[in-house]
């Protein structure tokens, strides 16, 4: 990892927040700048130092993993902070206001009361937006196991196998591969239940005729993979074609739109109208995309009132789906890395229309 | 799931805290009452009414799984939360100031500038903490499938064996018996990494002479096991078998001050204060315990500093251990129900040292 060039660029921040220094206490921002992977924790940068604070439990494994940043034991974390702080002589602090609780941001402030502090939500959305080679390795890897592994599991679908079998298949041979751990709850949703976008496995058997939405992805060191296929079970009639068509056509066409320099609502608008212009507007119920990186979901949103505008190196999902209650549903989902003058794919699987079991 | 009796336990405390109603930001806290298991959704409980709000990905969800709270599908959480509060008139709401950040609570405040908010914590802290038979029934099951799961896993082990295939092993056997998930990323920390309270398998080969912390959980119902079984490899020395008899009296003694109506750091002080009688007061780095159930760690906690009091039908766990740095630990962890008189055990697991390999 390249943790220098990660506190260069914040430290440019700093001035343009008007502050001395920012407190970190999302996890994951934490993990980014200073390689710690632990599950409590917090991370103080100033324009000279970066101070990991942890309690008792993480020290060791602290500093093990800190690259670029001093480990302080805290035995309670507000006074902790208190400490570092004081002790560097600063008086303007920001911190990540969406990941600080009311009450946490109340002790913050009763036990630093000099301090100045500043929310920020949106100045840290993009500071992890933009991978850097190191971490677009980690996306093609993790992507990499999981195409592998669905593979495996499509070709064992059958008439008859329960939704949670198809997901544990898939879920043990992400593990075999390398995979970490799941991305998140695998979704495997079959017959009226692709119609729920976030509908976990149940002990329904597929059946012919059926299609089943599998949202699956893994983790390869801190790394997410996401990615949907929908396919047919049996054999697919004219109607699933005709549906499957535009959503492949929608997610084909909102890729089509990704380069440097677009607006993020842009490529979700392009999704959105052209499903909307095949009479299944009223069935798209959530946003096109999202980045992708060591969160599972990040910034930018693809969506209507996104404001984000896509650059170079972000990665990125592009996921239109359809999902006709009571009937069936379905999503065909990408990973990509945005280019100059376009996008290449992290994700693996062909997305047109596959038959299994 | 008896949520009526939930609710009506909630009802007698909104006088106490002087609010006509309460919003819960917690998923948890959520789930206990409502029933709703999705990722994203807030409740509005008041005298009279309950509204689980959420998001278009979860409208159906909700609707199947909501008991006793009616569902508001929302396109913008605050505006939705806005709408809602709005119509019953009320004027004092609380809300879980440790769970909506502090940039959330200030989008509250500006789309209900005329409520008089609340902030809550402790207060919510002991809403879940007595356990119904329903729940005990639960964690009691998924307490079993980690017993049974463990049992299979310690007789394989053998020396040369890597830490990371003991986790895996574990964790497909837990699904294999029937749980969701593990409880949290199984730990599996043998030789020097044993002294890493809360160290992640590696794949370091396990050895003759090693001690293994094994501490792990599987979750059913939406319940968790915790235990923590800690075994020698091969055979154990003297001085393994001193030391693994500090911290086996230690988790002993603490058990038997477990009873209604006893201080939740009285537990903690005779675990720890045998452990320093025993030299190794250093070397015990965390609390004695917590509470444990839709969270794996929630109210109350089991140390020095805890106000809580033990109240029959709490689960709890009681974990004391020693970690000598660079050289090896020892924890030893069950879980058990308050009762009136003393406390009964929801973990199965022996806890005489167990030589495995």
């Amino acid at each position: 990892m390249n943790n220098k060039a990660r506190y260069e660029a914040l430290r440019r921040h700093l001035a343009t927040w008007g502050v001395d220094g920012v407190l970190f206490f999302d996890l994951t921002v934490n993990r980014y700048f200073s390689g710690f992977t632990g599950s409590d924790g917090v991370l103080y940068v100033n324009g000279r130092n970066a101070v990991l604070l942890v309690d008792g439990r993480y020290t060791t494994q602290a500093k093990e993993e800190s690259q670029g940043a001093s480990v302080f034991e805290y035995a309670e974390k507000m006074r902790g902070i208190s400490r570092i702080v004081s002790e560097t002589g600063d008086g303007a602090v920001a911190f990540d206001a969406a990941h600080l609780s009311y009450d946490g941001y109340m002790k913050l402030v009763s036990a630093l009361p000099d301090i100045t502090f500043t929310p920020i939500t949106d100045e840290i959305d993009g500071l992890r937006a933009v991978k850097d080679d190191d971490e677009i390795e980690l996306l093609r890897k993790a992507a990499h196991v999981a195409a592998l592994s669905l593979t495996e599991t499509l070709r064992n679908i059958a008439p008859g196998m329960r939704e949670t079998e198809i997901a544990d298949r898939l879920d043990v041979s992400m593990k075999a591969h390398g995979g970490e751990r799941p991305s998140f709850d695998t979704i495997v949703a079959s017959g009226s239940r692709s119609a729920l976008p976030h509908a976990r496995p149940t002990t329904r058997a597929v059946e012919r005729g059926d299609f089943i939405i599998i949202d699956y992805g893994t983790v390869v060191g801190g790394y997410h993979s996401d990615e949907t296929c929908t396919v047919a079970v049996g054999g697919a009639t004219e109607e699933m074609r005709r549906l499957y068509s535009v959503v492949k056509d929608a997610h084909d066409r909102a890729i089509g739109t990704v380069r440097d320099g677009v607006a993020a609502r842009e490529v979700d608008r392009t999704a959105r109208e052209y499903i909307a212009g095949n009479g299944c507007g009223d069935y798209f119920v959530h946003g096109t995309g999202h980045g992708v990186g060591l969160d599972v979901h990040e910034y930018p949103r693809l969506s209507l009132t996104s404001t984000a505008t896509l650059e170079a190196g972000m990665v990125i999902t592009v996921e239109p789906g359809v999902y006709v209650p009571n009937r069936w549903g379905i999503r065909i989902e990408d990973t990509i890395v945005v280019e100059r003058d376009g996008c290449s794919f992290i994700t693996e699987m062909p997305k047109d229309l596959t038959i299994v079991g």
